[in-house]
């Protein structure tokens, strides 16, 4: 099993089987899933904190063993609250990549990381 | 394309294509990434704020909408951090469940939502 | 000591004392700053995750042990964040309220918890 | 008025009256408060996104301006729940900050950032 032979749709029924073995549907409202997803992204966030961008390049194994773990309760919980909504994840996700694609053209913000607030404005003022 | 033909090796080469294609390899640092990731699990729990439990399970599609597009907003960037890391990550996703799996006991929490150092402390005081 | 008698500058002081003692300015950064605060924010959250709003309202007195000193850690960081940003922070907060008033002008908001973009839409249709 | 001459009493009474003129307390529970404060975190977070350690100490005024603002929401939201929990927050503050000291001493953490699990296992191994 590998992301090259798994679709989100085997992942999104062991999760949801795990929740109803449990009856935990009761606590994964949507509320309770958005504040879950935030906390696990803080764990995650909590390996990098005291890092520079470029000590965060290179990890350890052991490090990189727990972050993955972090990563996958972000992913777990993002899995669980589509469920719960009965959004077609991929769907959403091809969607929002498009919208994207639209919002930043590769030729304007080719390695550029300024916000989109910043191409709005400079596009406003005719430049 | 949904979720039911979707592999996550698919979504991840279309982040990474994004990716390379705007030279933003050098902001998306495992860093970086994770405080991205949080952030956008922020601006989901941004719809939940204010409403009660209850309420959030009565979304209207408008909401529903824009909900689903924070959604992305975080698998999108858990994507790119799975690039950048060369994680598998079905396989840790998978492995994070079975782990989940034994910490949390089918007949020991059906029904609650404890955190596992309650569950941890009732074992040690031979409950 | 207490909140009667107790200024920002005398807290700001005593973090700049613990940071300096220990040679942290160099970790004490911004970015590394708002992350603390993210992290802690979280934590906090943590207690809360799987309550509904109106449990959040009966804590026991361990609890609110625990909770205050997650709080604590969210202002100790910010005090820190003001320290190394050189910020008057009474000021700004003072000055942030202001603009929350005019923002949130009572008569239109008592009771809602609506967004501010939905009064601007509202404003903007002319109702 | 200023960080010298402001107590945290006055910033909370201050809070405390927006919020009653608002009829605001019943959206103000301890759950939904801890939300927002990570979701001014996250605000205050994005700033810094794409920025290196060091990119994030050199921020024009207008930058400066607007960080202020998103670390004032956060302490904002931190007033009004130490309002709702009954918490003196200079006290609770005084007592983190001792804990913090006791469980970081100087000489042992100098110059690093280790995180306090990495000094409690040096601890057990003896050294």
């Amino acid at each position: 099993m590998g992301d090259a032979d798994t679709t989100l749709q085997q992942l999104k029924d062991r999760m949801d089987r795990f929740v109803k073995e449990r009856d935990w549907e009761q606590f994964h409202s949507p509320k309770n899933l958005s504040m879950s997803i935030a906390i696990e992204a803080a764990e995650l966030m909590e390996h990098f904190q005291w890092l520079t961008v470029e000590q965060s390049k290179q990890l350890s194994p052991d490090e990189l063993s727990e972050i993955g773990e972090e990563l996958a309760d972000i992913v777990i919980y993002s899995l669980s609250l589509s469920n719960v909504l009965g959004l077609d994840l991929s769907q959403t996700i091809v969607d929002k990549m498009a919208k994207n694609i639209r919002k930043y053209p590769r030729d304007k913000v080719r390695g550029k990381a300024h916000k989109y607030t910043y191409y709005q404005r400079q596009d406003e003022s005719g430049s």
